[in-house]
């Protein structure tokens, strides 16, 4: 039974008559493959990732596993169609907070048509690829049970400032982060984002493949970024999750490092590490300020 | 008494009656102001640079000291003309070679008009700045008393390719590096490049920095890597130099790294690297090959 899915926050979504990926039961996403050789160049991209021993697998686990492709019915009534047939990384979670961050300074590849590439580079400049080396192409950030989902629209994405972006990286990880809230609290950072599992750790070990690797360069890719604030809450051991995601527009590296990628994720790990030093700073302060022992935790916990 | 510099690779040159930078022989060198405020900026650049507490000192040796600025008979003869006073990189080094390497997969700035944008992104498509993160700009190789210099001309240096790039930089550091050999020896590469002192070292220390500044963004910047031949081969202890040049166009970094260098930086590492692990192994080849003991020095020489 295929159904559309519930927390897809970029790209086209499978409503009104449109079309776009489905999901089933069995933790399988299936995305429809694009037209103008967009989704051959990714399924091509997914048969020969999976097949070259070069890539070491440590770094296999941040890309969805791939089982081909599959003829399906098209969400838009199409009739069938091919669709490629992903491991669906949203499934494991209960109620996860999400975010889509496109990598690089710049979304077109060299090889692209001058119009394409004026139509990307008009868009970097619009958002924050151009500035930050990066942008935010969608999100949801689970608020709890009464508030449900803060998912902001495609146009207010879109129109995401340095501010805003620097903004939202502290409100992904904080426990009072309504609408409105400038004064985010972080206090899930230590645990999202710092540790020996966490966001920053993960970022460190792609970046050092990326300084590296002149297989690939990826671009317009995702970074895909998602953890459970309510198991956190809990204090249960969900692991926080990244996967690169989106490879229609993957070339051959041709034995040059993807500069363009690794700088835009050079830049995001700088403010995810800002974002988490920051809070540590202010639980020391708050341990100071309220008097207790002053002992703080690596996680930035009172004790 | 002030003189057309004897090594400059990159920029306008004095000569035919054409505006350009001067030396003098006391080891300074007179840049002249350029129009349209990029000599103004540039000034701006070093006044603020050299005040800047935030700036390491272990890094503001990468970059050449300035003396302000003073009005002189400009080499065009077009009369008095404020000029830059910078250090004479050059004129501590013999028989210097040099390589000037634009730094950054895009050498516009945000700010910059439609126009200055789409110009240099048309260079930097053409060149290999996009797909390389960098572009040689220009360079000298000596190659020893009797075949004096090799200096590429301006419009060979802006039409070489990935493979003309990687080619370069072997021959940079090779003793038989004459025009049109394939087989570049690379037999000082471990005492350029490698080493504690190496090139390499070098461009590992500013990476770390851009890793982490956030106080400038250098657009169009060069890196001028230069080192005395010579005194390589007879052994003496010639330590291999980098600078950062040209600051016309640099910009506040607003709390974010400078990405788009720092993705050019550690491309241009990636390169020297390879050039200096591939000496290594063909020496360990070597010293297999000619049956000697085997032991092979980290410096890459048979002992």
């Amino acid at each position: 039974m295929l159904k559309v899915p519930e927390h897809q926050v970029a790209g086209h979504l499978a409503i009104d008559g449109k079309l776009g990926p489905l999901v089933d039961d069995s933790g399988r996403f299936y995305k429809p493959l694009q037209g103008d050789g967009r989704g051959n160049k990714e399924l091509a991209f997914y048969e020969s990732f999976s097949s070259d021993t070069r890539v070491p697998d440590h770094i296999r686990k941040y890309f969805p596993v791939c089982y081909g492709s599959q003829l399906l019915e098209a969400s838009n009534g199409s009739g069938l169609l091919h669709h490629l047939v992903l491991q669906d990384i949203v499934s494991s979670h209960r109620n996860p907070s999400i975010m889509d961050v496109k990598i690089g300074s710049r979304t077109w590849y060299p090889e692209a048509s001058d119009n394409y590439i004026q139509k990307c580079l008009e868009k970097d400049r619009r958002t924050t690829t151009v500035s930050l080396g990066f942008r935010i192409a969608g999100l949801q950030l689970y608020e709890g049970k009464e508030s449900g989902y803060w998912r902001p629209g495609r146009k207010e994405v879109q129109s995401f400032t340095v501010y805003n972006v620097r903004s939202i990286l502290r409100r992904f990880v904080s426990s009072n982060s309504s609408i409105g809230n400038e004064n985010s609290d972080c206090s899930f950072a230590p645990s999202i984002y710092g540790g020996s599992a966490g966001i920053l750790e993960q970022l460190l070990v792609l970046k050092a493949w990326f300084e590296d690797q002149t297989i690939y360069h990826f671009h317009s890719c995702s970074l895909l970024i998602l953890f459970d604030k309510e198991s956190v809450s809990k204090g249960s051991a969900s692991v926080p999750e990244i996967k690169l995601i989106d490879f229609a527009h993957v070339v051959e590296g041709k034995g040059v490092i993807d500069h363009n990628f690794l700088g835009g994720l050079c830049s995001l790990i700088k403010f995810v590490s800002e974002v988490l030093s920051d809070s540590k700073e202010s639980s020391i302060k708050d341990c100071v300020e309220s008097e207790k022992p002053g002992i703080c935790t690596d996680n930035g916990n009172c004790q």
